[in-house]
Parts: structure tokens; sequence; C-alpha cells
């Protein structure tokens, strides 16, 4: 076996393989291979592919615009018969955070851009990207948590990251009180998030929703009481499905090119974790 | 009184004003005006501006983007607390249809296409869009169905569209009867559509969807059946509402230009009813 293509392997597993060359992670992630302890010195290559960075922006679009055009509270009137028109800001007015800036969160971005909002954009490093206010480091994570009010996460799991979506972290955003609070919709890690901390974000008033794709435990266990939160709604790690038809075409490009001598491209930087 | 700025004006009271010179729409469509049999012989203007374009652009990307998704579904799975991914086709396999080609239905074509989405449009007269397949006329609208999974409505009330939207049309739509069946879409006008077609198209299977944002009697009457079925999203004709912040800008701008001796723009043609 010289390359394996994975997704949650069993600890361990991949160091049983003495003629490997490189390991292909089949989801943007991979957190799921790094915390191998015994994962042999071969690269590990992230998956980039048009394909899953387009449908994790659809999915961002998607619930931002659930958000900003007040979806649920439309839904609940429907429920009761109720033909109401509410205050509805220009997308301009409304502040969207992207936390992380690598392939994906830059697309999101963009996308967002499109649509019209006031997009900013959070990353370790100082990024610069067009039409979006950029922020990066611990330094600049206080102010553009003050300007965001629908803040989109999709950071890698690496030791920096791990819990940073907090209760401090959610009264720091910036919520009106009235037609748009805060909102949060995590599509990057669940290790990023403290999911008691989202609740007492929810309960409190700090955040006003919060749509989660991921979970520290997958599948969110039957008793998490986010199943029921009436102001959360949850998919299931779906945000951004791996396709196997355009990823394995992509992976066999990549070897292809490897075995011809050239660098494999996405290769994961282990100190990063990313 | 030189100028009216109207939303659903009295029948009769525009010709009450002898010195009138133009009346200007205050929303996107007209037939709240033109409807009047007593209507003074002055222009029509019609309301263009980005900001309600974009407003409804978002509209329509939201709602294509929850059937595409699969909200509903994954909204039942969460009060279930089923944690279940369902296949997710890409965007480029799916079909969206856009009937109406005037501002608002460009716009959002242009839109569903960045989306990634496979989008053809259909319209009175012939137009050509970049990346959209075109149809037009009577003769143009069987194929335009056929290929249509998810079908957007965006035209204008005229005497040409009243009731277009009728139980023989939907079942004309491309539904594959899995994962993506056909979906209907329309913030065009209420009088585009048979609210009992609606009903019997999704009870019959050929609709797997409808979300409705205009009626033929509005506010939507609490008899009616749509509002609780499940398969029916109804918002309260707020699809692109009108700020009047923008708007008012616009119409001085117009009348600022037209007392120069310039030309009026986005003029009703009467004959066409838009």
């Amino acid at each position: 076996v010289a390359y394996a293509g994975v997704w949650q392997p069993p600890p361990g597993l991949l160091g049983n393989f003495p003629h490997l060359q490189a390991i292909f992670s089949l989801g943007a992630g991979v957190d799921h291979v790094t915390n191998d302890p015994a994962l042999p010195r071969v690269p590990i290559v992230r998956i980039v592919d048009p394909d899953l960075t387009m449908r994790m922006s659809e999915y961002v679009a998607l619930h931002v615009l659930m958000y900003h055009r007040r979806q649920r509270l439309y839904d609940a009137q429907q429920h009761e018969r109720v033909w109401r028109e509410h205050d509805q800001p220009p997308a301009s007015e409304v502040a969207v955070g992207v936390m992380g800036l690598g392939v994906l969160g830059r697309d999101a971005a963009a996308l967002l851009l499109r649509l019209g909002f006031r997009v900013a954009g959070w990353s370790r490093s100082l990024k610069a990207l067009p039409g979006i206010e950029t922020f990066h480091g611990p330094g600049g994570l206080e102010g553009f948590l003050r300007r965001t009010e629908i803040l989109v996460c999709l950071l890698p799991a690496t030791p920096a990251t791990a819990a940073i979506l907090t209760l401090d972290l959610f009264r720091k955003l910036k919520g009106d009180g009235a037609a748009s609070g805060a909102y949060l919709i995590n599509a990057g890690r669940g290790a990023l998030q403290v999911d008691a901390d989202i609740v007492a974000a929810l309960d409190e008033g700090s955040l006003c929703g919060a749509t989660l794709d991921v979970f520290p435990t997958e599948p969110l266990p039957p008793a998490s009481p986010l199943w029921r939160h009436p102001k959360v709604t949850i998919t299931p790690h779906n945000a951004a499905a791996s396709d196997p038809r355009p990823l394995v075409a992509n992976i066999l490009r990549q070897i292809q090119r490897f075995e011809a001598g050239l660098p494999l491209d996405h290769v994961v930087n282990r100190g990063a974790g990313y």
C-alpha cells in the first residue's frame, strides 16, 4: 500500500503500512488523521476541490440567508396563520464575519459579498481579500467579533482553535437586540465549540440562533439539549458532503503528478495542524 | 399634484388629479395601477432599484437553496433527534428555471448561476443571457418546463400571464421522483397562480414543495388550505419589500431628470401591461 485515502481511520492503522508514501484525507479537515499518535511521517494531503468548496459555500449562504430573512419567524407565523411583515434591513447593513480564511472561508466570504452583505474575515495570519475587512491573530479577534452579527465558523480543528467558541466569545458579538441579534453558524469542526456555552448564550440572549453542522461528539447524542432547542438548527455533518466522483478523480491526479516527480498540492503543515 | 407615488391606489383616485404628469409605482409590479379603468393617460413608471432587485434575488437564492439542500427534511429529522445524511446532488446537476427575465428575473438567474445551478429562463420575447439557456413565448414553454426541477416565477401580472401556474403546467416539470422532485417558488404575482391547482399538484406529487410569497387574495385568507399544508412555505408578500429610503431617492432622481426635459426610465408599456 503506497497511498491511503482515509476518513476517521482507527488510531494506529496507518502505521501498519511500511511502504506508505502519502495519506489523502477524504474531507476538508485533517484532525481525524493528525490525532493518531502512531501516524507515519509521510505527507498528509487535504482535499481541496471546487465541488467540496461549492457545497460549503451554498450551506453558508443558505443559513446566513435564513437568519437574514428571518425564515424561522415566518415559519412560526405560518403555523399560526399570521400574515405580518417585519422590518427587513438590506444586506448592506448586516455584518457577517467568517472565521477561517482558507479555501473554504475565502469562497464563502466572496459569495456573501456577492449577496451584498458587509463581510469581514478573521484568520491566524494576515490575509488581504478584495472587498472584505480582515482581522488576524488573537489580537484581532475582539475587533472582528464586535462588528459581527452573523458569525460563520470555518476554522480547522487545531490545538490553537480547540474550544474557541465560548460564552465569552459570543458575548462580544454585535447584536442590536431588535430585528437582528447575533447568530452562529459552525460548519468547521465540532472541537471548536463548547455545546453548553452555546445553550447558555442562546438562553441569555447573547446568541439569537445557532446553526450547527458539527459537534464535539458525533452523531450528536440523543440526550443533547441542542436537538430540541427552539433556536437551534442541526444538520448531520453534511454541510459539504464529500462526493466520491470528483474527489477520487482529484486524488488520482495528485498521485499521477507525484509519481511523475512533481510536488503534492495542499500538504498539511503538521506544526500548524492544517 | 403633478406626481403620484402609489401602492394599490383605490380605483378612480388617480383620475382626480388633472395636473398629474407621471405615476410612480412603489413596488416592482404595476398591475395594482393598470387595473384602474379610470387611470389618466400619463406615464406609469415601474420602480427599478438595485435595493429592490437584491432583496428579490436573496429571497430566490434562499428558497432555491432550502429545496436544494433539503432543509425541511433535516428540520423534520432534528425534531425526531435523527442524525442521517441524505444524497446531495451537486448544484451543477440541478435544473432551476426562472419565468420572467426582466430586471428581477435576470439578476436572480445570474445569482443562481453563481451558485452553480443549471439555469434556464423563459420570457415573452427572446432574450440572450450569458450562461443561461433561454426559451420564449408559448411555443417555448413546454421545453422550458420539461428540463426544470425548481421553478422560480417572477412574471408580471398581465392578461397573458393570468393563472399561468396551473396543474397542467406543474405536471410538465421534471421531477426525478427521488431526491429532488419539482418545486415551485412564486414571488411574482398572486394572479399568476391557481391556489387549488398548487394543492392538487402537491397532493398528487407533481410538486414536492411550494414557496409562495403572493396569492390571488392577500392577505391569504385564514381558511386557505395552503397555510397548514406540510409542503408549503408561505411568506407575507415580502420577498422584496420596498424600503422607502432608496426608493424615494430613486423617484426624486427621475422627477429631476423629467423636469430637466429628459425622458423617464422604466415607463410601462400599457399594451403589454408591464
